[in-house]
């Protein structure tokens, strides 16, 4: 791993392209009040939660309202071969959303209908700017609910872009596995659909999920269709604190090797639980604990719940605490879901440079217990949480922006973190996705030979590099 | 839906491309004896289970035994611009090993080697010429097994070209989600690798499932990478007979919609009950019926199993017959995976046209009811049987493959079939793949546009189209 593919690049920006003014018209011309150069809402979508905060705004901000006015705005931006970044809810950790090569930004935010719910097939289909709360409140009149949660109420647009997943993936899967059908609009501005209603298909390339998690470089969704479940007829979550880290993994990878069909178990360190605890006026114990939710028939909740006590007993877990009501779940999982937002006010004004390696089970002890180590003694403030029985967890190292010297210690940790990951026959990033942030560690990890055949697409479905230029991997084109 | 699109343009063969000797001479000194051009060898490899018997066989037969076997083979024939087509074990339905513009047979049968079994992360990294059988075989040890079992034992690097299924996909999903990571050899000789062991990723365009299912088109896999899936404590298999199709589908329906994680639920039709009790000697009821497994805990195999005697119940399912015994399971489960070769054999000398469409459940009814009436008035004789959870079924159109008049009557029951399905937001295939019988229905299935992204992908990974140039979709290139 050398340095030039590495997050120090981010330090120098590319070349700029121009927007002329003539796109400038031609977007006000089609969209009036809805194309925006005003600074504020330039500014609003020229950044998200990831630690990037030197790049320039977009030219211009489109808001879409439906499928013909994506295509148009592409349309025009083609023509003018103007970079169009696609915008959800601003929520991306890795600088996603950044007009890196300037350009606009296409918000589908307003394109955020439910446009049917198919609860005898347990599909809904959505605008992208749904986000995941709103699928669930349209569907759970039905007894169906939407698994997958990232941490921020994410649009369901830029969770498929980034093949997000979330605390419930353990059970459910990720986008990846969730994501049944899309339309797209193309670079060139064509509306495309892939893949139908039906669960299965070997009706030729996967075009589906090459666009899950191709970050707004192939093209932009417009219409995404995902699978739904039936509400679990019972829900019991519980907590459980250990003696360290160790016994709390330890007693995740046997959950996991048992087959033991685990809805929920997520990993958060004592010092986060204490974040937690000041953020949201909990009174957790602060010790590394597992948080778990068993989905099932009464019976099989039962049944998972008491092969669970038995493994954590036997690595020292104890004070099982119970949340069966609606209520009490809420609340302990909103804390969770809150770990991050409870991180960053533990630090006023610092940004979070966040890890997001995933490892094979078997591997997770030792990919986790030496980087908390080396976070213990970089001195840096940081937070952890873990989806551990996927094997994926976050540090989120908290570092003033300005201090180029606490960055530094961030991404060396980051680094080790992810070299240690990549050894052990896992992944940069389990959920976040590449952006700026990781395009250095995705040819570490999958090579130049694999970095060269998704360059290879790219420049056949986007040969003028329109769609989120210079993500994902670096742009030689540009 | 126009004629040209369809079936019928494979009475056309596309030109040949030549196999100059030079590179007949090149492939024989660098793989002496493995590489063979006997006509028995040649024409072994030239046909496959499609009704397609008129291609010629491929120049020259190609046996691997290595990465870089395979990698060498490529590379020699790029040079020369001639096709290369895949070879596993020679199952296919669709054509998709036939030589339908000439060129050489790559097959990887030799390379069956199960390279590590990682027990403890619930993976298994194999050779493509591996069987489903023999990946069961290696890892039943270890208290494992592999879920995906189409009708043939596959070959694992087929299964995955194919993106295949079988009958427990309804609980455990295809070859789509089941596939981590690969290692491929592409159109120019290059090895790379796609994915990692972790069990989800977000980094940068998913290769592995653009792979998977790109039947041999974009590359050649060499290692493939498995999900495994702990045996289940208990297993429960079970018949049940109907006085109707349609009853034995609504109780599916019911089953699928209720959220029960049934393993597996097929559906064999009474004729076909008939010819399996000829073919394998057994007893069962010539009704139409349901034959089912539960995977779980002995106390949550017991509560799917009363909760489905019971919706049966309702639609008048009875004779509920139990298999639980390892033995009794296996000649039932062998029973309904003779199905094909049990109708093949009871009308010596044909051919069978295989159907492939699947809908979205609440479909399964109206496409399948519609299509029963349909093959009863064409006189043809026909056998059906359905992956029903998935909403999956197969008609087998039984033809004399010499008489035009039953392979018209055969391809237009089969037209009528995949019209239906698509109205109902469903796929021409669920798993069997487009191969060359498919190509138009892909075309009414996805649209234009969608084909278009396909091509273009296709152009630029394989840009002299010489990696089984003329499946999928036409080739406009030849």
């Amino acid at each position: 791993m050398n340095a030039p593919n590495h997050p120090a690049e981010l330090a120098a920006l590319p070349p700029q392209r121009e927007v002329p003014h003539t796109l400038l018209a031609a977007l006000q011309n089609r969209f009036g009040a809805a194309c925006s150069t005003a600074l504020v809402v330039r500014e609003q979508h020229g950044r998200d939660e990831s630690p990037f905060t030197h790049v320039p705004p977009p030219a211009a901000v489109v808001f879409a309202d439906s499928t013909a006015d994506v295509a148009d705005a592409i349309r025009l931006a083609a023509a003018h071969r103007v970079p169009v970044i696609p915008f959800g809810v601003g929520s991306s950790l890795e600088g996603h959303l950044l007009a890196v090569q300037g350009g606009i930004s296409l918000d589908v935010g307003r394109m955020n209908r439910v446009l049917s719910v198919n609860a005898e097939d347990l599909t809904v289909t959505v605008q992208p700017g749904v986000t995941r709360k709103a699928v669930n409140e349209a569907v759970k009149s039905e007894g169906l609910f939407f698994p997958i949660d990232p941490g921020a109420d994410a649009s369901i647009g830029g969770m498929a872009a980034t093949r997000a997943s979330g605390t419930n993936a353990v059970r459910y899967g990720t986008m990846r596995e969730n994501v049944l059908a899309l339309e797209v609009v193309t670079a060139q501005g064509e509306v495309i659909r892939t893949g139908t209603r039906a669960k299965k298909s070997s009706a030729g390339y996967d075009l589906t999920r090459l666009m899950v998690g191709s970050e707004g470089t192939l093209g932009v969704m417009t219409e995404i269709t995902l699978k739904l479940y039936p509400l679990p007829e019972a829900v019991s979550a519980a907590t459980c604190s250990f003696p360290s880290i160790e016994a709390a993994v330890r007693t995740t990878i046997q959950i996991i090797q048992m087959g033991i069909p685990i809805a929920r178990c997520e990993l958060i360190d004592a010092g986060t639980v204490r974040m937690v605890n000041a953020h949201s006026k909990l009174g957790l114990r602060e010790e590394p604990m597992l948080l778990m939710e068993f989905h099932g028939s009464p019976a099989g909740v039962q049944e998972q719940a008491e092969l669970v006590q038995e493994i954590a007993g036997e690595f020292g877990g104890q004070a099982f605490e119970w949340a069966t009501t609606p209520e009490e779940r809420t609340r302990l999982w909103t804390a969770r879901h809150n770990a991050y937002f409870a991180a960053i006010q533990s630090k006023p004004g610092c940004r979070a440079i966040s890890t997001d390696t995933c490892v094979p089970i078997s591997r997770l002890a030792d990919c986790l217990l030496d980087s908390v180590a080396e976070a213990d003694a970089s001195g840096l403030p940081y937070f952890l949480v873990g989806h551990v029985g996927d094997g994926n967890f976050h540090f989120g190292y908290l570092i003033d922006p300005d201090s180029a010297e606490e960055r530094a210690t961030a991404e060396a940790l980051n680094h080790q973190l992810v070299a240690r990951a990549l050894a052990l026959q896992g992944t940069c990033t389990g959920e976040h996705g590449v952006g700026l942030h990781k395009m250095g560690f995705l040819v570490d990890e999958t090579g130049e030979g694999a970095v060269a055949m998704m360059r290879a697409i790219k420049q056949a479905l986007d040969p003028h590099n329109i769609l989120n230029p210079g993500k994902i991997f670096s742009d030689r084109t540009a």
